[in-house]
């Protein structure tokens, strides 16, 4: 049983009944539940958020592009957010103790579906990557859908993966792997957004701190208190405890108290799992070990067994 | 969504075909999953734990129990645990964040249901229990089913909370609620077996410890290692963390490394989800918030909802 997510990224944030109908594609087999629905009219983009088993979850997301590419016209698409195709960008996502090896190959079957049976052009990116300049999305959305047009028929740079070396109305998509994001900040017992931003800068990876960091300082409504505003794009390179504590070190060095900290929206089960794990001394410790999860993996069991 | 564990505890330990039918019983209910099935025949005793939506796990418990009251006879049952009944204890766990009154109701239900369908004398026992000297079970166990025949009947002690007061071939059953017990070891590098017994009496409750904990000194395989072998019986009250630094702090005081630790079995994603908050400043961290236990939510909405 590999449970995963599937977050697609939709050229669409205004038309209600397309987001819908795209909803209703992607929860439409038994086995996968659409988690959130971001939707953005300023970027005319919306987000889904799936999961469930894997299976299920590689025919939701095919269901989901589909009902995608049907629905919208990219050369009518506007919006603020780059872009290359209705069902824009796929990433399949590993939960519990599901391998990343896992995710890739759910991508590149999905990418070979969607060219085969949709003739959508795909590009694979991040862990499902197969050249070392794709593994990062914005090499792949650089010229955008209209630029694109040209681009993927004369320049072996931008030869699909899967599909025809030619865009459609739907454009193309890019379908990859990565690990779960974890948005966290921590607040500073401070008004100086000097201390934030330097704290920062300690910690994000651009600037030489820990591996899978991101991070800016940031205000707060109170103006006695600073954030570093932080994601985490790797929990199981950078755990989440280790990077609390070089926030804490960093802050006191600086004569400054850590007030408290935030994990924005949901976590996996195995994020909480490592830090258990480091702070117990534990020497295995999985999602796989709570209840839940086996739970949850029981009962996916059951319905694709086809019990009630 | 109301997620709970239940485990009952069966007075049939070596029959295979009762215990397969009581387990099917068990499972019959949609969105519940039995988790596990521990049989010991020189108790004659197994123990099931189910898990699922609380209303679902309801309606499981009370199949499971009838199923054996159907085939369990006490008068001819021999076994070395102490018992009062074919199903002999019935408590309701809480798991993800459902709070322990829903699982106090749970066992109410449960228990009026007993009695009025099956003729069952029941006992409400642990945070159901409706007088005080009923919250631990041994006190209900005592007279064993042997005893309680005629006590049930000429001693208002035992008085049963729901049903007759007179025991049929399938006895009583004591219905309860309790929190999730952890069972946690910690490995020392020592050969001093007393170290180990030391540091038990200075965590555990009995001694003048931590409250909720239960620890014995043991020695293992590895003639250099002794563990301090714990029940966590209430991890809201004594978070793991908690424990874990009392152990190592007591172990540091006489001189001792802690080597590694080990949680036996599973655990409630809510048990680490408490170290995580603790360790990280969180100020709301919950099992709610992780992806699966919300993904299991979901699916179980879906189910009860009627959806493939």
């Amino acid at each position: 049983m590999q449970l995963v997510e599937c977050v697609p990224n939709i050229s669409e944030g205004r038309r209600p009944e397309v987001i819908a109908a795209i909803r209703a594609a992607a929860e439409s087999p038994p086995g996968v539940a659409v988690l959130d629905v971001h939707q953005d009219s300023a970027h005319n983009r919306s987000v889904l958020t799936l999961a469930g088993e894997a299976e299920a979850v590689l025919e939701a997301a095919f269901r989901c592009v589909r009902a995608a590419v049907e629905r919208i016209d990219l050369r009518q698409h506007r919006g603020e957010h780059p872009r290359i195709g209705a069902a824009d960008v796929v990433p399949f996502v590993p939960l519990g103790d599901t391998p990343m090896a896992d995710c890739v190959a759910l991508a590149r079957r999905l990418g070979a579906r969607l060219g085969q049976e949709l003739g959508l052009p795909v590009y694979l990116y991040g862990e499902a990557a197969t050249r070392p300049e794709r593994r990062l999305l914005p090499n792949i959305r650089r010229p955008q859908f209209e630029g694109l047009q040209a681009l993927i028929a004369s320049d072996p740079t931008y030869a699909p993966d899967f599909g025809p070396a030619r865009l459609g109305p739907a454009g193309a998509t890019a379908v990859g792997a990565r690990p779960f994001l974890i948005a966290f900040n921590v607040n500073l017992a401070t008004s100086d957004l000097g201390v934030a931003r330097a704290i920062a800068r300690a910690v994000r990876t651009s600037s030489g701190g820990l591996p899978a960091v991101q991070a800016l300082g940031m205000r707060t409504p109170d103006p006695n208190v600073v954030q570093v505003s932080m994601n985490l794009l790797d929990f199981r390179v950078t755990p989440l405890g280790v990077l609390f504590q070089a926030v804490r070190e960093a802050a006191e060095q600086r004569g400054v108290r850590v007030l408290e900290s935030e994990l924005v929206g949901l976590a996996p089960t195995a994020a909480l799992a490592a830090v258990a794990q480091s702070v117990l001394s534990v020497r295995h410790l999985s999602a796989e070990q709570t209840i839940e999860t086996r739970l949850l993996e029981m009962l996916l069991q059951q319905r694709s067994a086809g019990d009630p």
